[in-house]
C-alpha cells in the first residue's frame, strides 16, 4: 500500500464532507453519528420505509448495520441499498451478529443477493457465516471460526465482489486479489460497545469521497485502532474505560494524514 | 429583552422540576434526557401509541422531534400533541430534516395542522420548508435557503402562531412581532450530533415552568451556545471533541441566572 | 451477608464473561451495554420477534426493561422470557415507569404472569404498582408510595417468588425472608439518566455467573452507588455532571472484590 497516497483521504473527507446515510442499530447509533462527524463527514440516520429512498438520493455513501434487526428495518435496509445501487454510491455493510441466529444470518445473505455491496466489515465468525460456514457468533462477539481470518477475508471478497474487512487483533482487508494486514489496536477497544460499528461508519465516511473502495476500507479500518492506541497512551492514573472512550473520540477528531502515516502498522 | 427577569427561569426550572415528555429520535435521545436533567427538569420518553396520551397527562411540557420518523412514531406524536393541547401544556416541535425528504416535510406540515404548537425550533432550511418554501435540507444540516433566517423566523411565527427559533451562527427567536437575535455559540457545536435536539429539550424544560413561551424560547435557545463557549475555553491542549462534549454537559449543569446574564449576547 | 463470600462475584463475572441478553429501552441501551462490558460480562441487545428466542438460547442471563415499551417490544419480551425459563437462565426485570400509565402497569403484571422472573429492580412506586398498589410513578421517577420501601420489597418478593431490589436513598434487597439494606450512593446519580437501568444490567451480569440469585442482587445493586461515591470524590473544581458520568464508568470498570468489601455499606 502507498501510504503517501492513502493519507490524502483525511484531507479529502474534511474538504468534501460527504453525506453518509446510516441505517444502523439502536445501541451504537449516537456513537456512529459522532465518529462520522469527528472524521469530517456528515451523518444522517433516517429509518422510515417511506423516506429512505429519497434520503439515499442525497447521500454520498450508505452504511447498513443489522445490530438491532427487525422485519421493518430490513425492509428499509433493502430499499435503501437498492437506491444506493441505482445512484452508484458505495454500500458498506456490517453484518452484526450474523452467525448468531438463523434469522440474522439469513437476512444478511438475502441482503447480499438483493443489493450490490461495496465493503463488508465484521469479525471472523460474522463474515464466515456469510460464506455459508459453520462459524458461531456469540451475541455480537466473534465465536468459533473454522477458517483463518485471512482466508475468510479473501474468500468472501472473491465470492461477493466486495472488499472485505475482517476485524480482530489483526485486521485483514481484501479485494480478493490483494490482502492487506493491519495490526493497530488496543485490548480496551473491546471493552466499549460499538467500536466495530464505529469503524464501519468511518469506512463509510471515506468511501463517500469517491476514492477507490479498497483505499477507503484500508484507511477506514485502521483509524479506530490507531486512535485507541493514542487514547490509551494519554490516560492518567485512575483513568478507566469511560475516560478512554472520551479520549478515543478526541483522537479520531484529531487524526490526520501525517499521524496516520507515522502510526499505521501494515505488514 | 429584560435579562434580569429572564434569568429567573434558571431558578424556576430547578424549583419546579417540570416533567418534560419527549417523543424524539433514537440517535440523540440519551443526550436529550441528560440535558433535560442537567438544566433541572425531569425527562420521560414513552413512545407507545397505547400509553402516550396517559403519560402526557402527567407532563408539564411536550417535546416532539422527527429525527427518526416512522408512521408508527408519527401516530404517537399526533396523539401526544393533541393530548397536550387538551391539557393546555406547551408543545415544542423540532422538525429535524424537514426539507430533506417529501415524507418528512409533509408529516411536519400535517402535524402543524393537527396540533397547536407553542414553539418550533430548527435550522433555516427546516423552517423554510414548513413555510412551503423551496429550501433543501442536506440530511439534517441546513442546506439551501431562499430567504434570510430572520425572515423565516418572523414569517413562520406569523403563519403558525408559534414562537419560532431559527438556529445558526446567529439564532433568531420570533413571536411574529418581536424578533430577538442571539449570537452565542462555537463551531465545535456542529461537530457533535444532537446539539439542536438538545437545545429543543432545554427550551421544553423552561417552557414546562409555565413562564411566557417567548421567554422560554429565548433563554432555552441561548443555553447550548453559552455552554459551548464556556466548554471550549476550558479545554486543555490535546482535548478534542469527546472532551468538549463532556464539558458541554458540565457547563449546562452549572449554568445559572448570573452566568447567563453575563454571557448571553443578544443581537 | 458474608462479604468475603460475596466479593468473589467480581472475579467470577470477569472469568466467565457471561452473555447477557437485553431487551431494554432506547434511551439508555448504550450505557447499559457499556456497564455490562465494564463489569466484565458481554452484552447483546437483539429485539426482533423472529430471533430473540434463538439469541436467548446462547445467553447466560436475560435483562428485560420496559422503558420504551410498544406492543411489538412486549411480544419480544415475553418470547425471550419464556425461552429463558425453558433454558433455566435467570430473568432480571426492570419495570421502568410501572405506576405511571395503565398500559405499562398492566403489561408489567402480565409479564409476571407469563414469565418466571428471578429478580425485579425498580423504585418504590414502580414496585408498589406491581403489588396492585395505589402508587403513582411520575414519568420514570418515584412518585407517591403508600407503603414503606422495605415493606414493598418484602411483600413483592413473597408474592412473586422473585428477589426484589427497591432502589432509593437506601436500597432494600429482599428474598421474602431476609431483607438486606444498602446505603451507598450519591445525589448526582439521579442527575444522569439511566443509573437505574445500568444497575439492572450489572445485577444481570452477576446473575449470569450462576451464583445464588440473592447474592447477584445484593452485589449488583450496590455497584452503582459505590462507584458514584468514588466518582464524585475524584471530581476536580469545575467538573460537572458530564465528567461525573465518565468517571462513574471508570469506577465501575475498576471495581473489584477488595474495593467492594471496603466500601459497601450494609446495615
Amino acid at each position: 500500500m502507498d501510504k503517501h497516497q492513502l493519507k490524502q483521504l483525511f484531507r479529502l473527507v474534511k474538504e468534501q464532507r460527504p453525506l453518509v446515510h446510516h441505517i444502523t442499530n439502536q445501541v451504537t447509533m449516537n456513537d456512529c453519528a459522532n465518529v462520522t462527524l469527528a472524521i469530517g463527514a456528515s451523518p444522517v440516520m433516517t429509518i422510515g420505509e417511506k423516506e429512505v429512498k429519497e434520503m439515499v438520493r442525497l447521500a454520498d455513501a450508505l452504511v447498513l448495520n443489522i445490530g438491532t434487526l427487525t422485519d421493518s428495518i430490513f425492509t428499509s435496509i433493502v430499499l435503501a441499498g437498492q437506491q444506493a445501487n441505482e445512484n452508484g454510491i458505495p454500500v458498506i455493510f456490517d453484518p452484526v451478529g450474523a452467525g448468531g441466529t438463523t434469522y440474522r444470518t439469513e437476512r444478511a445473505i438475502e441482503l447480499l443477493e438483493k443489493v450490490k455491496v461495496s465493503i463488508i466489515r465484521g469479525n471472523g465468525s460474522e463474515l464466515e457465516a456469510l460464506l455459508g460456514g459453520k462459524s458461531v457468533t456469540r451475541g455480537v462477539d466473534e465465536g468459533k471460526i473454522t477458517k483463518a481470518r485471512e482466508e475468510i477475508a479473501t474468500q468472501l471478497a472473491k465470492q461477493t465482489g466486495a472488499v472485505t474487512v475482517v476485524s480482530g487483533e489483526k485486521d485483514f482487508i481484501s479485494n480478493g486479489k490483494t490482502t492487506v494486514q493491519l495490526s493497530n489496536g488496543h485490548p480496551w477497544l473491546s471493552k466499549i460497545t460499538g467500536t466495530g460499528c464505529m469503524s464501519t461508519s468511518i469506512i463509510g465516511s471515506f468511501a463517500g469521497t469517491k476514492c477507490p473502495i479498497f483505499d477507503a476500507a484500508i484507511v477506514g479500518a485502521s483509524v479506530i485502532g490507531i486512535a485507541g492506541e493514542r487514547a490509551y497512551r494519554k490516560l492518567r492514573e485512575d483513568d478507566g474505560i469511560g475516560t478512554f472512550k472520551m479520549k478515543l473520540m478526541d483522537e479520531i477528531f484529531f487524526m490526520d494524514g501525517e499521524r496516520w502515516v507515522e502510526e499505521v502498522h501494515d505488514q
